[in-house]
Order: C-alpha cells, then sequence, then structure tokens
C-alpha cells in the first residue's frame, strides 16, 4: 500500500500533494506499468485523508493520462515511453538574462529624440479611450485591417498632407512595417522575382529573405532605379524608397517616377512598393507626392510606420493598397486579427484627429531642422571641415558625409571604433559589393541630444583627422 | 510668359500655388518637354510677387523632377512619360468605410467577456509606466525578443503555474500568435513538412498555407494524434493542442505526451509546437503540465496568448523556445523588433509581477465555472435536453454537444441561421472531410452575457427541436 507523509504541506493542498507524490512513483518506475493502484476508499482510510482528496487526484492523474481506469476494476498505472522520462533534474532556479553591454555612441542608426514626444497629451488620451469608449468595441475583437475610426483619421491625414485619395477600407494597421513587409509577400506571393535597391535597407532584404523570396539588387544611377536595368531583372515586384533613398539620399524625380509605372502597368502582375519610411521630414520645402497619387493603373502599395514619426513607443504602421488589391488581400489574408491593440488604434485616432499628430510633425520638423543647421555649422567650422562634403542635408533625417581620404572605409570603421564609435559607409549597404572605398560615411544624428552629440563628433575627427586629406 | 492668378489662394502660401500651377501646366502639357521657362527674376517681375517666391516653388519643382537646370542657361521642363501622366480625374472626397452588419448571434467563435477585465488597475499601471519609467527605456529599440521585465515576469509565472523552468531569453513576445507562427515558420524554415490536427483551428493551416509550407492533416483517435499516422505521414514539425485540443475537446494524456516526444527525440529536424491556447482555463482540476516541461531533447516550443487570457484588448502572445532553437532565433531572426509597443510590455510586466494576472485568471477561472454550471444545468432541463449529450464540459472555454439526430450537419446550421444565430459542427473543422453528420455542436459561450445567452438557446433549440430524436 502507498504511503506518504503529509507533514510538509507549506501551503500546498492535500490532494495536489498526493498527485505529484504518486506521479513521482509512476516517473520513476516505483508504481510499475500496468500496476493496479489501492481502491479509492482504501487509499483515504489508509493515508487518514478524506475520501474527496483521493478522488481528486485521481482524477488530474487520469486526466494527465498517469493512470487509466478499467470499469469495475478500479485504477492502473498506464505504461510511459521510458526513453522520454526524464531524469531527476536539480531544480535550477531561473536566472535573468544578461544585461546588454551599455551601447557605444552610433551615427549608424536613425533614431527618435526621446524627450520631444507628448507624452502627457497622449496619456490623457489613452486614459480617455480606456474609460469612455465603447467598451465592447475597445475589446472585440478587430477587423484585420485595423479598427474603422483609425483607419478614417488616416484617410483624412493622407488626403490633407500627401495628396492621396483613398478609401478606409484600402488601409491596413499593423505593428510596424516589418510585420507588413511579411503581410505584402502573402498577399502577393513567393513565385515573383522581388527587386530591392541595391544600397539598401538591410533588414528588408533579411525579411525577404527569410520569406523565401527571391531578390534581385538593382544597382542605381543618380536619380534611383534604372527602368532598364528593372526591365532586364526580369521582377515583377519592386520595392523603392523613392522620396528619400536609403542609404544614398536620392529622391527619385517624377520623370524616372513615370518610366518606373509605366513599367508597372504594363503586366498585370506587377507591382511597385514604395516605402516612404521619412516623408514627412524632408527638411526643405514640402514633402514629395508619393508614387501611388500620380498611379492611375492601382500598382502601387504604399507603407509608411508611425513608429518614426511619433516614437519607437508605438509599433504602428500602415500599407495602402490600391482597390483591387485590398479586395484580394481580405479575401486571401481576412483571417488574420489586426496586430496592433484596439486601445491604441482608438487613442492614435484621436491624436490624429484632434490635430495632435499634425502639431507633433511640424514640431520636430522644426527641431530636426535646428538641430541639422547647427550640425552643418560644426561640421563647416570643425578642425576636418576641409576634408568634408555634406550631401542630401535636404531630403530627410540623415545625410551623407563625403570624406577625402586614401583610406579605405573599414579602416576608418576600425579607427572610429577605436574611440568608442560606430560609424558606417555607403560601402556598408550593398548588396553587390562595391568595394571598401566609398569614402562616404552615413550621419545618423537625429536621436542623439547635443551634449553628447558635440563631444562625440569632437572624437570621432579628432581620430580620423590624421587620416584626412587637408 | 506665364500668367497665373494669385486672387483665390484660401489660405495657401503663394510659391505653393505657384508650384501646382506650374505642374499643372507641365502634366497637361501647356508646358511642352524640353520647354525654357522664364528666368526667376522675369517671372518674379511680371506676376508681381517676390523672388524668393518664384525661387522655392522652382526649387520644389526641381527637386520632384518636373523641371530641370542647365548651368548659366536657366531651368527646362522634364520629359515625362505620357501613357502614365493621369487623366485629370474629379475630386472625390474619400468616403468612409461602410460599417459591417452586425453580427447576428455566434455559438461558433469563442470570445472574451467585455466586462471583466480590471480596466481601471491596467489603466493606473499604464500612467505609472508613462510618467515613471525610465524614458529611454520606454522609446527606445526593443529587443527582437521583448523587453526584459516582461520575460522576467513571465518566466516566474510559467515556473509557478506551468512547471517550466527556462531563461528569459527563451521567451519571444509578439503581438498576437498569428505573428508568432509566422516567425516560427520562418525560423524552422519551409523545406520542412508541417502536420497538424485533423480537424483543427482553421487560421492555423490558413497561416501555412499563406507561408506555402507543405502541410499534412492527421486524424487523431482519443488521445490526440497517433504516432504511427504521424510517423508515416513524413513530418517534421508537429503543431498540436494538447491540453485542450480544438475542436474535439481531447486532453492528450501523459503516455502519449511521452510517445510523440520520443518521435520528436529521433531526429534533428522533428519539433513539436505546443499551443495550449487556454490551457489556463481547464475548469476542474488543475491545468494540465505542458509537454515542454517534460522534454528533455528541446524539441518542444511552446505558444501561448494573453489575448484569451486577458482580453482581446491586448495582442499579446508569446513563444517559449527551447534554449538552441533560442540561439539560432536571434542569429537568423535577430533583425526583427518586437511587435509590441514597450509601454505595453512594460504595464503587462508589471500586471503580473504584482499580482493582478494570477488574480484575474483566479477570478475569471471561477467566472467561467459558474457560467458553465449555470448553462450545465440549463441544457439538462431544456426541452431538448433528453437528445442532449455533453462532451469536454471541464477542459477549457469550449464544450461538445452531441444531438441525437438524422439531420445532416448543414441541415441544422441553415436552421439555425434562420432563427439569427451561428452554430458550427465538428465536420466543419475536418480538412479531410468526413462527411456531414458528425452531430455534434460547438458550444462557445463565455463571450455572450446571460441576458443574451438564454434568450438565444431557447430560440436555438425551440428552431432544432423538430429535427431531434427525443
Amino acid at each position: 500500500m502507498l504511503t506518504y507523509s503529509f507533514a510538509n504541506l507549506q501551503g500546498e493542498c492535500i490532494y495536489m500533494h498526493l498527485y505529484k507524490c504518486i506521479r513521482q512513483d509512476i516517473l520513476e518506475g516505483t508504481l510499475k506499468a500496468q500496476e493496479k493502484l489501492p481502491s479509492k476508499r482504501m487509499l483515504a482510510k489508509n493515508l487518514g485523508i478524506s475520501l474527496i482528496t483521493v478522488e481528486n487526484a485521481y482524477a488530474q492523474l487520469a486526466v494527465e493520462g498517469y493512470i487509466f481506469s478499467e470499469p469495475r476494476r478500479g485504477y492502473f498505472v498506464s505504461t510511459l515511453q521510458q526513453a522520454q522520462i526524464p531524469a531527476p533534474k536539480p531544480q535550477q532556479t531561473p536566472q535573468p538574462a544578461a544585461q546588454d553591454a551599455p551601447p557605444i555612441l552610433s551615427f549608424a542608426k536613425s533614431s527618435v529624440p526621446p524627450d520631444t514626444f507628448p507624452y502627457n497629451t497622449w496619456a490623457r488620451l489613452l486614459r480617455n479611450t480606456l474609460t469612455s469608449a465603447d467598451e465592447h468595441a475597445l475589446i472585440s475583437d478587430t477587423a484585420t485591417g485595423g479598427v474603422l475610426p483609425l483607419r478614417q483619421a488616416l484617410v483624412k491625414h493622407l488626403y490633407q498632407f500627401r495628396g492621396l485619395n483613398v478609401a478606409p477600407e484600402q488601409i491596413i494597421i499593423g505593428s510596424g512595417t516589418q510585420t507588413l513587409y511579411n503581410l505584402i509577400v502573402q498577399l502577393l506571393g513567393r513565385s515573383h522575382i522581388y527587386a530591392l535597391e541595391d544600397p539598401g535597407y538591410p533588414q528588408l532584404a533579411a525579411i525577404y529573405r527569410t520569406n523565401d523570396v527571391f531578390c534581385r539588387y538593382l544597382p542605381m544611377d543618380e536619380q534611383g532605379v534604372q527602368t532598364e536595368v528593372l526591365e532586364s531583372s526580369g521582377a515583377d515586384i519592386l520595392h523603392i524608397t523613392p522620396s528619400h533613398q536609403f542609404p544614398t539620399g536620392i529622391t527619385t524625380p517624377v520623370s524616372r517616377r513615370y518610366e518606373l509605372l509605366h513599367w508597372a502597368s504594363q503586366k498585370s502582375s506587377r507591382y511597385i512598393i514604395e516605402d516612404d519610411y521619412d516623408c514627412e521630414f524632408r527638411l526643405f520645402g514640402k514633402p514629395i507626392p508619393p508614387l501611388q497619387s500620380i498611379d492611375r493603373s492601382e500598382n502601387v502599395i504604399s507603407i509608411n510606420s508611425l513608429s518614426n514619426t511619433l516614437a519607437p513607443l508605438f509599433r504602428i504602421s500602415y500599407i495602402v493598397l490600391p482597390p483591387h488589391l485590398s479586395s484580394l488581400f481580405y479575401a486571401k489574408l481576412g483571417f488574420y486579427s489586426c496586430t496592433v491593440s484596439n486601445f491604441e488604434q482608438f487613442t492614435l485616432a484621436k491624436f490624429i484627429e484632434d490635430g495632435y499628430f499634425e502639431r507633433h510633425i511640424n514640431r520636430m520638423r522644426t527641431y530636426y531642422r535646428n538641430k541639422r543647421d547647427h550640425l552643418l555649422q560644426y561640421l563647416a567650422q570643425c578642425p576636418a571641415a576641409k576634408a568634408l562634403k555634406v550631401e542630401g542635408e535636404d531630403s530627410g533625417l540623415h545625410f551623407l558625409l563625403h570624406l577625402a581620404t586614401n583610406a579605405s572605409d573599414s579602416q576608418l570603421r576600425e579607427v572610429a571604433l577605436k574611440a568608442g564609435l560606430q560609424i558606417k559607409f555607403l560601402s556598408d549597404y550593398y548588396h553587390n559589393k562595391l568595394g571598401d572605398n566609398s569614402h562616404t560615411m552615413l550621419m545618423n544624428y537625429t536621436g542623439i541630444e547635443d551634449a553628447r552629440l558635440y563631444p562625440a563628433l569632437d572624437k570621432l575627427f579628432e581620430a580620423l583627422l590624421p587620416y584626412l586629406n587637408i
């Protein structure tokens, strides 16, 4: 007969303790496969516990399959595949993950300054959403593309600020552009060849690769992707950043845009994915109208992120599909739930409707312009000034810095790294490597506060100075 | 010479107006390709506006590529591909999307009751997060797998409530299980055969299909997927819901679990994806320990959703990877950003740490148990009682209702629909169709408040009664 102690329960209920003791005996082989267990009544009497306690323990063991019952015969131990029964493991307490090493200062990665977002306004709107919104709307499953108020708010925004005339159904909200790229591949399919800009955004190529999509990397001239190169690539899908190419900063002029649209209109399987990742932050003149606004053959899919515009606080991005693709989307991918929480969507809708979004963008554009002007002034006066040439300073949130040097890009990268600074060169972004002598560094400065930015630049140019031709 | 009126600007600035007028003339062909534009000074004089205004308009047109400049010769109209120049479109104001028709009451879909979530607590924690958290942490880009505090909180939760002993690095947070399924395919690759339960969750099959993964649909016995069937399917990846199979409600016993683990341990390419979608809500006894807790060969990937547990308010789910896969994940997919906003993650971490999560689950389990008991009572006493048999009522948030009937499932589905009620049968969930005579209806009742539930059930059984064998 089974004998267990109930002395040291430490708050555990009796039936759980009994369940665990019997399970232990089964796993360790003390109770053999097919062995009959004592009747519930017998065991209860023997252990001096109530019948219901034994019943509960047996029931849990039976539900999990450690034991089974035969009508009128009682309970028996199940046969378990021995190979997989775990050796008793020493109980480890879980270890917290090691914190990442503090990052060195980097000019390689764009970021948003932490203290510019109107947190109080957002918190207030969020509170209103949580308390006053229709709770049913708030918690009921969202439509695939997002809640209607947010899509309507974006429709108005796109109409007023980007010249796009679209219906809410054409907008698909998602938690970040990466999620949406995945959806686009699932929408358009893996049988097409996708063409990407070379150089380009490395994460984008990685996403297409992990999606097992065949990619071509197209070289560019000073207007972006060339139509002849595109034509001969065999690609059906072209993914571009026409208003501010990353990393070169090229703005594709309207003539080239029409050429690309013409290319797309030649075959029904052709589409252009237009990724205007920082179009709001053109620092001179007004934002470039999107390709989609001059497309009349429904060949352009726009994608944009609010994480860049607002703060990485948000993981909200959206795509704008041409009407026929939006129908296909619901037919093919309508089983997906939207990946952004409803309450964030409602709050953002209000944030846009009440004008906070526009005000924030305007404020940020001024902020970035001032920051950039200050930086340009610094570069014009620093000891390395004569060896520096700035390019693409109007087009968005990073610019290029040509260095007059005979040193290779990797040599300079090493020198900077020794000074604790991460820098990247144009040559780092090529898929089809073009050697190591672009002599052109990316200047991502927007997220670094001045108090850290200028000492870091002093340090950088001090380190690079011996390698520059002055 | 170009002549434009500046009479009706309606708040538009002069340079924008000039820019639009000239662009219009180019697009309509009034200004021909390669035609020389008037000098800036001349045009300014002629239109009676300032030189800087003309300069700004020309600069914007040049940036967008409508015109180009030749050094010392002036500005010329670019050549645009005529085929793509849009015919002037009547300006439509965007139409708001039509609202979906109000849904009929459905027993086919599980949902969470709207009024059970502690909104006030959540709002308070969220406010604290927004105001008191380290802003840098809040807005800086998140790690692929999620913020450390949330992963640590989940580690503790999994240890205490699921018997899982894992490190924070093994946990990957994502905005919903669907997003995470996509990541799992990208992690394990598309060259494997994936095996799914038949019948099963239809969205799951849809996700694998749109990922171009080859799927096998495995029939089950009363313990779930059979090892021999699995073995001969040629599959490497098995996706199962072992603690509460959807839709059959089967709980896979521990003997079968060891067999499946044994199968997985035979080849290094084999993995089991364990989808415990409502494991917290076993309504009798304690939750079934996960397969992952008895796996000693690192072959099990667990996936769970907090949207089910808390409220669809949240789009937060997580996977628990075995250690070697977690390394592979960072190497292969580390370029992804986490798809859940940082501030939601920090708030949820606090919600778990402070014990609200556990309390909420306990409260909900009691709530669901009472609701279920009440419903069972109703079913035992309703006019159709003699033709009804309940099954799987302990295993989670839906159960099965066998109907004694000679009518086909589709016949009964139609009858219910005419009464305004959506019901689904086991036969609706089979990939390899098993005919139309399962006579077994799914009862999803958790999200429907009593005031609507019971009148709807009255209506349902009134409609079905003529078809039942009583």
